[in-house]
């Protein structure tokens, strides 16, 4: 057994009551959920070293958003300065050093967002897209931003009024034979290039997509092109441009997000980044498709890599926003009978509130390691030049389901941050509380890189694309086997529901067949409706969004909820015996009380027919609530960070809420001071 | 016809082409709205006068917390100068009176929530408590408060360890008749009174809630006390108390939320609000129920006008968000087919993630209007000592009423503000689109005046009382009649659903008539599991807490659907025949959408069988999505406020978003300038 010394013990106290009933050993789950030990290792030591620093320290309150971008900065350079990567990791695998990099993100994210933001945009995204995009020319840029360290960049895409559809981009850049440059230009404000992290303030370069345009007048499409922006020594802008912040946002006030617009500005013709297309000195564009496999992976790593990162942060602050409300619901008491008050989490109402989300951070845990883990072999293997089977249909399946799955993750946590918080009463609404910070910080992933909504329409198309060649009586290209039950949709598409009893309910493979019966009512649903619409004469644009609401966009939900059960219950397998038993329980809740939101359909499309199939899938997951109350503190324990990190006055690991409540109150700057302002209060004197 | 010339006309712009084809005057619909032409006027009278007022304009970053009390506080001062309430209010009658408060409150809340609560707790529920808890000894501080405003007041009952169960409280008020005084003691941290809005930095006196003990022990029960807290002239705290400001929340940070505990704290004997029961001078406990009548309807007030408050509220904070999004959506484009892009509006996905939200801001202000004036006038009535019949009945009757819907239009508008926010993707985020204050702001009313689920218990109390007289054969109580069909029962539950077409359910006898259906098979189903939670040999409350889940939480939450929705369909009947159709269409929308989250119980309960119910259900709600588009910006028009008051860069009423948004960015304090910390940002020299 590996020495988890490292991971502090929890401090005696109130919560010892529920601590003391669990089935199993919470550091072993804690160890069971990171899925390394190095990992976890490192990810302690993170938080050990940032808890030390006093420029890590919390503030008891929201600083001035200037004070939050330059705190924001310190922060970021001495994080460089630590230099957490160990030295070996330079020499080790990809998958071993991607996977380090994301621990590092994520243990810096659950302490400062902005942070981890920062660095993702400003170091990796841009040195990982020069080595994608562009050719040693670009070496330079890379080695000054990832070695050095002197080149903080950011990553310009979206447009003031082009955000999903980057076809329509309009920035452009055309190149000048005379003196072999490319000319930058925004026609005007709604083609500025805007939301782009690290430029309202802080970086030195851009990572601009823009038009390329040959002196033909030819339009080449969207490439990247590395332009400079302020001078690294004196961060002043350069001439023929306009750069600015774009002022205060909901959450996430340490990134400095900014708009550009150029102004007939010059960038050497080197800046392309020219790995699959070049324009020739004299200003031909020539395109290089030399190496389609190394292309495709490095597409794949550029498209996912960055989703597969927010999903994971995703997890962190559903794991904090439920440990906050399971240690309250744990400590706090309210009515009960014969004057002895009852502990929150003991009211079925409380369970059913909390505990799906609970056994969904637990889900969704075991579905991104296991995911990010095959995800990273992929690239690994096509990045060293090795033949991958179907790679290009792997790439495909990938994005469908990472299109499918950040949605859902992302969307499962706002909704739980926001349930939490309102589990928590009115101490949740303390800034204290973190649950705010929490909610607001995480909110824009379900927008960025990617609308989830936009998102799941692409995860759809590859959906419909299966299922045609599956009634078409055709493979399936499903090398990773998300839709590899589709060759048995005949039988399956005849299921019906037949239990009669809740046992029978809370096992996996009831769970697994009834979502493979989804599915596939699912798609013939959505595919019907589709070829509908094209018989009625729409386009295909048009029939697809005609077909959005109640199949399109359901079908991919399902569809996630299918992959995160399918690749959590893999998973499961792989970890110690000790902890099997409790992960299947919250397996088989988060399963049912997911299907419980799928009933309409399971009646609609025949699977269920009376009153059975409702009252005993809902019976099931409060039966489950009470099954496992009894483990869901130390559950909660394993998913915690720290106290320092998940940083709320409601949920300290001593479970000491109200001396916890009053050293905080009692703290607070000017607490007991009569207002500086008082003058402003008392009535104005009548004289 | 009114002459509506005060409402401003709206500026022409790409707003245009969806205005012109709505059928009905947008003016129209916003008096209909209000329901009051006075009132209208003096809301935009409100809104004008603050415009102009330099105090009351908009800050573009968040200001600390201390500067927003500070203003929230010049803000009261100033409101109060400008005496918005006319004369001749003074002696209308109460109802009249009440609507002018409460529109006064709305008109402020819409600008500056923390000012509309800090002058609702303050001035309204201070004086309003004394005069219906206290006798002619009170006057005096009902004149300093509401006449001179000389006294600021706050409302103390929340403990720092209980919150919803008052019966718990542990704050104590001894009698001491040698001084004939009240010791006010607070045991311990656990007991100060907290979440008091006005208390932290600024009130003058409070009204304490505290276990009232004579000289021979007895505890009597929690009683009201007016409390003294700080001089007046000079706002020091008297010796005996230790006051405290809460620090910063989530929202409304404008109030200083405060909490005390008292050190054996002496205070008059006259200070105990007698009206139902008092101390004599030598400590004997008389209690004096000489006038039920009189003391129900007090009871009825202070218990509901509140809550209506934070619904009427919570209306315009739902109109204010759905305003910016369907702006936005009319004027953002995005993909298209033949370079020709497509407003978001278009999108049948983006209607319905929008447009129930817009039915329901319509539904709900419909309802209010109506309830609010029923209620108002019963007590008025009780209030003027006229006899009312059932007036007991109709207390009960209002009050589960409350208890249901206030649940419902709060959570209805804190997950349409989320859903507006997301449909105005990135630009949502930003502090200037207003979607994220609103939100927060929102937030806290789905917890204060009695939490959400609690509430929502007090309802179905109500509702199985009068099921549980219905199946006996007794009449039920249901003065307010939105029980009467219980009388119908046998008949309503044999009901089935055999409609062919979406036209049969785009009827609101339709929709009515099976949310009769639902909440009888809802109150068999909650009814038949508490009872066989009883003849388990639970307890009463263990039995009632077993059947929150799927049974009364359900329940409450279709009831406060069906009569939001009764008084919603006869409030249209009463308004002009023009706005009929439009009004129509978004209450079948409404009732519909609501419907569509309660399938599940449709099928369980057997009123459903095959596919038929659940696909019309749904292809009706897009169908009226299509209808309603053409209407909708104008009912955004009808719902909104001035552009001053919305404070949203994404919906000013001129359409011109991208000129509006380069305005807001262009104009950010030192947008353009090299941030004043740029030597933090460059790399450390390497000397």
């Amino acid at each position: 057994m590996e020495d988890l010394s490292f991971v502090p013990e929890l401090p005696s106290g109130p919560l010892d009551v529920y601590r003391n009933n669990a089935s199993f050993n919470w550091k072993r789950l804690k160890l069971a959920l990171e899925g390394d030990f190095d990992l976890l290792k490192l990810k302690y030591k993170i938080w050990r070293t940032l808890e030390k620093d006093p420029l890590f320290a919390h503030s008891p309150i929201t600083l001035p958003v200037e004070e939050q971008k330059r705190i924001t900065q310190l922060q970021l350079k001495k994080i460089n300065e630590y230099k957490f990567i160990p030295k070996e990791m330079f020499n080790a695998s990809y998958s071993k050093r991607t996977r380090t990099i994301m621990t590092i993100n994520e243990a810096v994210q659950s302490l400062n967002p902005s942070v981890s933001v920062k660095m993702a945009i400003g170091i990796y995204l841009f040195s990982n897209a020069l080595l994608s995009l562009g050719t040693e020319r670009h070496l330079k840029f890379y080695e000054a931003t990832i070695k050095h360290r002197e080149i903080l960049a950011s990553f310009s895409l979206t447009e003031i009024a082009h955000g999903s559809d980057a076809r329509l981009m309009r920035t452009t850049a055309t190149y000048d034979p005379s003196t072999r440059e490319f000319v930058v230009h925004t026609p005007d404000f709604e083609a500025a290039k805007c939301w782009v992290g690290n430029l309202g303030r802080t970086c030195t370069h851009t990572l601009l997509f823009a038009q390329l345009i040959t002196p033909d007048g030819t339009n080449h499409g969207l490439h990247g092109f590395v332009v400079p922006i302020r001078k690294p020594d004196t961060l002043e802008t350069y001439p023929g441009l306009i750069v600015g912040d774009m002022g205060e946002k909901i959450g996430v006030n340490g990134i400095d997000n900014g708009f550009i617009m150029f102004n007939q500005y010059r960038i050497p013709r080197e800046n392309l980044l020219n790995r699959t297309a070049d324009v020739t000195e004299d200003g031909t564009y020539e395109s290089s498709f030399s190496e389609p496999s190394r292309i495709l992976g490095a597409a794949l790593e550029n498209l996912s890599a960055g989703r597969i990162g927010i999903m994971q942060e995703s997890c962190h602050s559903l794991s904090s926003a439920v440990t906050i409300a399971v240690r309250y619901a744990a400590t706090r008491t309210q009515f009960g009978e014969r004057d002895r008050e009852t502990p929150l989490i003991e009211y079925e109402l409380h369970q059913w509130r909390l505990f799906g989300y609970v056994s969904a951070a637990i889900v969704f845990r075991l579905y991104i390691d296991l995911f990010a883990h095959t995800y990273l072999n992929i690239v690994e293997k096509s990045n060293a030049g090795h033949r991958v089977d179907n790679l290009s249909e792997a790439v495909s399946e990938i994005h469908a389901m990472v299109s499918s799955s950040k949605p859902l993750l992302t969307w499962t946590t706002l909704r739980a941050a926001q349930q939490c918080r309102e589990a928590c009463g009115g101490h949740g609404y303390l800034k204290c509380a973190n649950l705010g910070d929490i909610r607001s910080n995480h909110e824009p992933t379900v927008t960025y890189e990617g609308d989830n909504n936009v998102l799941s329409q692409q995860a759809g198309n590859w959906l419909l694309r299966q299922y045609e060649a599956a009634i078409a009586g055709k493979p399936v290209d499903s090398p990773l086997g998300t839709v590899a039950f589709l060759k048995d949709l005949r039988t399956i598409k005849d299921r019906t529901f037949t239990c009669k009893t809740t046992k029978e309910l809370k096992d996996p493979q009831f769970i697994i067949s009834t979502y493979k019966w989804l599915l596939c009512w699912m798609l013939k649903y959505t595919h019907e409706k589709n070829e509908a619409n094209l018989s009625q004469g729409l386009t295909k644009v048009q029939a697809r969004t005609k077909s959005q609401v109640y199949r399109w966009k359901t079908l991919t939900k399902v569809y996630a909820e299918y992959i995160t059960l399918v690749f959590c219950l893999d998973n499961i397998d792989k970890k110690e015996r000790e902890l099997q038993p409790m992960m299947l329980k919250l397996f088989c809740l988060y399963g049912l009380w997911s299907l419980d939101e799928n009933l309409v359909e399971l009646y609609q499309g025949g699977f269920a027919k009376g009153e059975e199939c409702a009252r005993l899938v809902r019976d099931s997951v409060l039966e489950l609530c009470g099954e496992v109350k009894n483990e869901i503190v130390s559950v909660a324990d394993a998913l915690a960070p720290t106290d320092f990190v998940l940083n709320s006055v409601l949920a300290k690991s001593d479970g000491k809420l109200y001396q916890n409540l009053q050293k905080a109150f009692f703290s607070h700057p000017g607490v007991f001071e009569r207002t500086p302002w008082w003058r402003d209060v008392v009535p104005a004197s009548k004289l």
